[in-house]
């Protein structure tokens, strides 16, 4: 009996691993995982996104403590659904949400990630209603620097991405903020002067970001 | 003229960009350029190193916005060494400096490691004296998850640079901080319980990392 007992705990383990293994990245685990004994308060600013949003530092960009940092190197708008709860529970002032490049490079197209999007935003609404949302257009991309081969090609998926977060904001009741405008160049690609790899921004272009936010962070 | 001019302008062009290549990665001239549009002041408290720095919302973690993250994935100490200049110019109050596990990861001995941090040290104390520094010790790492094959059988390595780590601080005037011992198991490995890839660490080992770290951030 003890030994059928301690095959079925065995097996009650694997299943129990298997129930909850993930496709996420370990960067992934370990920073939902900080951010799971963070707090989040209702008097905060949260950066929600991937890599674009882990690189700044945020508190620091808008010399404002209550601004908080939950970006994820790689992450998709299914990882950030997953981890939203700690955020959403501590019902901050406001969320900026940025999400999508990573999707778009994993082969989805615009009205799936605008679908999930979307999702996101009634899941956040829904558990804090009166967090003001901000929904950040995704960034242009650069393919002339040749660096990330899953993005190439996929200039019109940004941009019709962007066209559904923008044709949703009235109806769902949130703010969009058209963060690939600020970026782009003439011919709609990441502008140069802000970038080294054709996809993540380099400091300057995190105080244009600054300067653009500041009445939204302000209001 | 003006054919050998353009020529020799090519060329000068050419030749500036060679002087000025680097071989580190494009996150590390996102990050670097970042932190030199950010300040230091004379009241910060700056957390210099690599990727376990990066990680962490360290301002969140001690609630004190003066707390400053300047971390990047993958940095060596040469790393840090080129990109000091805007810390040490803040002249903040305390410097948190860890490094050398990635330098290890590039086949480094202890000894070169240790005389490289030594060098960063020194700069660091000769450019801004009043800064009351803190060197952190390599954490160990746990090669049972086979994740990182570069740092494999070089766990003897670790130990010997934090003996040097250790050996300097007297002489030089720093505090040496034992984080190795604070997140190793019996038998010198990062404890499992504080890692999902045998290196980088979750947010429950940040939570004793804060508790550990605090007498000296108050001190």
């Amino acid at each position: 009996m003890r030994t059928i007992f301690g095959f079925m705990t065995a097996v009650s383990i694997a299943f129990l691993g298997y129930m909850t293994a993930s496709s996420h990245s370990e960067l992934y685990h370990q920073r939902a995982s900080l951010f799971k004994v963070l707090s989040v308060t209702s008097n905060d600013i949260v950066f929600v996104g991937n890599s674009i949003t882990h690189g700044c530092e945020w508190h620091e960009l808008f010399d404002n403590p209550a601004v908080k940092n939950r970006g994820i190197n790689g992450d998709v708008i299914a990882g950030m659904r997953e981890r939203i709860d700690p955020v959403v529970e501590g019902h901050p002032r406001k969320i900026f949400l940025m999400g999508g490049v990573n999707d778009i490079s994993h082969n989805l197209l615009a009205d799936s990630i605008g679908r999930a999007m979307g999702e996101l935003i009634d899941y956040i609404q829904l558990k804090s209603p009166g967090t003001r949302l901000y929904v950040q257009a995704c960034l242009p991309i650069n393919n002339s620097f040749g660096r990330y081969k899953l993005l190439k090609g996929k200039e019109d998926v940004v941009r019709a991405y962007n066209r559904i977060l923008k044709s949703m904001a009235v109806e769902k009741g949130y703010t969009f903020i058209d963060t690939y405008s600020l970026f782009a160049d003439a011919d709609g690609n990441l502008d140069r002067s802000f970038t080294n790899d054709g996809l993540h921004l380099m400091g300057n272009a995190y105080l244009r970001w600054r300067d653009f936010l500041l009445p939204y962070i302000n209001e």
